[in-house]
């Protein structure tokens, strides 16, 4: 095979990446549990399932199910044979990655695992879009996935437990969502990938694992920063800076931050974890999170409007905090980290 | 800045990619602890840490401050800024992978977080080049670790429990190596990087995670199956295949399996596992394992032998065992995964 792309991607400032071809997101789909499709954006979801254990026997197999249906509803959606993704880029919020290695094994296509807490849905689309404007790749599947029973398992308490939650607490999605980027526009493109600004780990000395918005705050308002300064350009040049799931408390702070350095996103922010629950309703504290969070809203609400050319141009910043149950236990803080896309429409 | 590379990176085959310019290995630097010192590659390692704590308060710490060391080594023999790193790709064992984001957070450098159970160092490697080999980056460093004691306690029991392990058991490596890659030549590099085979998810339904050599062998032989078939190339066209951690079990293992296809890689396969114990004297029974594993011997040994023209090319195949201790305990299989890397000496 040889390569297609006249390859003039661009190192930009301090961090980013300019595509010299656009990325096209040819596809994607997005499955939500019972809640999330209660929701506010309930009925953009490709699929609500109203089993939270999508079949399986445990809560760590009902979100590999659940990631390994939304990579087969992606592929449905696009009629493309799963032989024609060359590479996988994947990732959950469990030790180890357990959601992605048992649920997207049968696939047969070679894998990247990754992590970045809930922002490795921007990790995989990152990397996946790299790997393409590489020429490294004609075709890759991007998906993460979270799951509320499973990561209050991995993070906090066993739901049995019943421990209470203060009003700071996200609350993890159970949900997926999958892109299949490809180096070919197929006329029926999402969106188009055209720039990315992969993130620092930020570590304020946050320690409160129920105030997760709080603790990603530094990391996010650190990368919309340094993506802004690598492009020179003003928030206003966005129709929406999106993050993943700072929540209620969490959106001031990164308003509040960047405005100390003389930039205001408060016209354009807008954060997936706000978008997806109804908080006056549905008692989900600060909002959704996790990795099914930001990947689910992105391919439910915010690909449609650049679809639908409502909006030019976004960008997309998922946002994680880097805890595991030992390093929280032994009081360690939780560090943020950020990554940004520039996801824009098909012209 | 502009794009420098010409880009002429090839798929090649089903899963391959063959860079249009050689990717350099500029310096890279292993530091291991006390016991991996005492083996027979013990004088290669560029620093054996008597202090298996690396100065920190609990295994997670010492596994984190043994990675940063590792990276400030690597900077420091290159003569290199870490301001000159445009990216870190990182990863080892631990569940939501602390030991890196604890380790390198101080960096300030973007960071990818990585998971591929002890194929990670491969998975960086190969992550790392294709982002160079995209004109995304100059320079970036790709670090992985692994630690014996905040494995065991991961993944198994806790020292203070003292059970016993069988003869099939590995031995997780105290062990960092970091590898500055770069898209230019320097004239003192280790090695250049050609091609790579980016492996699948391999599950032959094995559930012994004290006997992770044999789990890991059916995606070893897979990946370099089809790493010679998308290249056409016999076994013979390598001075080594080199897989990670197979170990004494394995190692039998993926030459039989192999054998099975009608290829003999008996001639040229080599374990890091194998290699960086000392299997009658050190009680380590079926051999070294971990991220830090395959990761420091490449650094110490394998990049040596390239450096000095002993050998003019190896496939380098790091293997990585998926499994947690709740889907150990789940009674979940331990699948296998491995990615290849075509590391040849600089002419």
């Amino acid at each position: 095979m040889s390569q297609k792309r006249d390859n003039k991607n661009k190192m930009i400032g301090k961090q980013s990446i300019e595509f010299g071809d656009p990325i096209y997101i040819q596809c994607s789909a997005s499955i939500v549990g019972k809640k999330e499709g209660q929701g506010p954006l309930g009925e953009l979801f490709d699929k609500i399932s109203m089993d939270d254990m999508f079949g399986g026997n445990s809560w760590e197999e009902a979100e590999s199910a659940l990631q390994k249906e939304t990579v087969q509803l992606c592929l449905q959606k696009a009629n493309v044979q799963i032989e024609d993704i060359r590479y996988m880029f994947a990732g959950d919020l469990l030790g180890q990655s357990i959601a992605s290695s048992f649920g997207l094994a049968e696939y047969n296509t070679p894998l990247f695992g990754l992590y970045g807490a809930c922002s490795t849905s921007a990790l995989s689309i990152t990397l996946g879009a790299i790997t393409i404007a590489a020429g490294a790749a004609d075709k890759v599947m991007c998906v993460t996935s979270s799951h509320f029973a499973s990561a209050e398992k991995e993070f906090r308490f066993p739901l049995e437990y019943g421990n209470q939650r203060p009003l700071s607490a996200s609350w993890t999605v159970i949900g997926s969502g999958a892109f299949l980027l490809s180096d070919t526009k197929s006329g029926r493109d999402r969106g188009v990938i055209t720039a990315v600004t992969p993130g620092k780990i930020v570590d304020f000395g946050l320690k409160d694992s129920m105030n997760m918005g709080m603790c990603m705050v530094p990391a996010a308002a650190d990368v919309i920063w340094n993506h802004l300064q690598d492009f020179d350009r003003a928030p206003e040049y966005y129709d929406r800076i999106v993050t993943g799931d700072l929540g209620h408390v969490g959106k001031q702070g990164v308003i509040d931050l960047l405005s100390q350095k003389g930039i205001d996103i408060s016209k354009q922010h807008m954060d997936c974890g706000i978008e997806i629950f109804d908080q006056a309703t549905q008692d989900t504290h600060a909002g959704g999170s996790g990795c099914g969070c930001a990947a689910s809203v992105l391919s439910a609400y915010l690909l449609k409007q650049l679809e639908t050319h409502k909006w030019k141009r976004i960008l997309f910043v998922p946002t994680g905090a880097l805890l595991s149950k030992v390093s929280f236990n032994e009081g360690k803080p939780v560090p943020g980290i950020a990554h940004a896309v520039v996801i824009e429409a098909v012209r």
